[in-house]
């Protein structure tokens, strides 16, 4: 796992692509670092398809080719998957939750093994294209919730990459980039803002309406970390005032 | 990684199966060691479906629930995705050569992470389903050829498993079992024998005629295990007498 260096020589990159702003500031940063960009989008049976479009927007505002890949899990085990379920909306009302937040604290909206399968693929296309390079936006205030966003997952996943891949067995490194992963949100939100990614293009909330609902956790940390970062969220949020 | 043990208490399992002998009998074993399997067969273009059937009926022998999984791979990378590539049959006139078969003479048949994938998808559905076990029929043979089928991938994958999932962060240990692990085909094929393994439904051609090509190397080494453990093959294979 590396959080800033880029490979040597070989400039080819896959990127995972979720249409939220945290993938789409991995996807410019990766651009910026010289990369050329492969892009892996997923169609995994989330509750709206909303951020499936923003991912392909975002790709093509980037010039980045992508694969939209159907991903079938139908055990389901997630808000994310399964309608049924509540979104989570409690951190609003309790500002001092979300730093006290730890690991046996997995919110529902956890996917089991997600991004697992979401590198595995990954990884797949790295190998078969010949990229030594791996982006995903993966950064601090998820993996206080999900523990495959935490630094310790992505250098276990590096192990795999070594030890069952042929490019592993034949030294060729695929190296997992986790370019956020120490950032807050606020710090996400500069960085992108200062490599020009299109905000106005990303889809953070977990429900599918017209607007974005203003009351999920993805809305609520969106919203704060605008906010922390002093920039103006080009998307307007129902319910909220857009300054 | 377990070769032989059971998990306590638990007796839910999510079996990866192919269609092959080897996995069909990976899950004989998991049955007979008292698990409730749920199997996961995958559609991942490989270059005929015929194997896809073949899983279908062993699980319904077997009288365990399967899931269908498709999986997309556009970026292909081996001669089981794409049909340009021709089938290995070298070793055939070259007795001597599959034991000095080595990492790096890795098959065109390798399919970029496949094994990975699989592994992943069968974690995502063991944590919805609150299983602690995962059967594969990953075996020697195998495992010199091809790099994620060798013992270390597989504890490098348990280490993912820590790390990166709610069961593992909960310390409620998901184990992949390998119970063929240090097998040879013929001893795979004595074990199936005497777990009642329906062999008459397995596939183990990489063609997909109406009969078995007995020309690849999967056909080959099927042949070789059969005739090594002194039982006869039910299947019947083209221009190979079944005696």
């Amino acid at each position: 796992m590396k959080n800033n260096q880029r490979g040597s020589g070989n400039r080819k990159a896959v990127v995972l692509l979720s249409g939220g702003l945290d993938s789409a500031t991995a996807l410019y940063y990766a651009k910026k670092k010289g990369y050329n960009c492969l892009c892996l989008i997923f169609d995994y049976g989330q509750r709206h398809t909303r951020e499936i479009v923003c991912a392909r927007k975002i790709a093509d505002a980037a010039q980045c080719p992508y694969y939209l890949l159907p991903i079938c899990m139908p055990w389901q085990g997630s808000a994310l998957l399964n309608k049924k379920i509540s979104l989570p909306s409690v951190f609003h009302d309790q500002p001092g939750a979300i730093t006290a937040r730890r690991l046996n604290d997995i919110p529902v909206t956890y996917v089991p093994a997600r991004n697992i399968i979401f590198l595995s693929f990954a990884l797949s296309c790295a190998e078969a294209i010949g990229a030594r390079s791996i982006f995903i936006g993966a950064h601090a205030q998820d993996y206080s919730g999900y523990p495959d966003c935490r630094p310790e997952f992505y250098r276990a996943f590096e192990g795999v990459i070594a030890a069952g891949t042929k490019a592993g067995t034949e030294h060729k490194k695929i190296t997992v980039h986790t370019p956020l992963i120490d950032k807050t949100k606020a710090g996400i939100i500069r960085l992108g803002s200062s490599l020009g990614v299109p905000f106005e293009l990303t889809w953070s909330c977990y429900a599918g309406g017209k607007r974005p609902c203003g009351k999920c956790d993805s809305c609520y940390f969106r919203a704060k970390g605008f906010e922390e970062a002093g920039i103006k969220d080009p998307v307007i949020t129902a319910g909220i005032s857009n300054r």
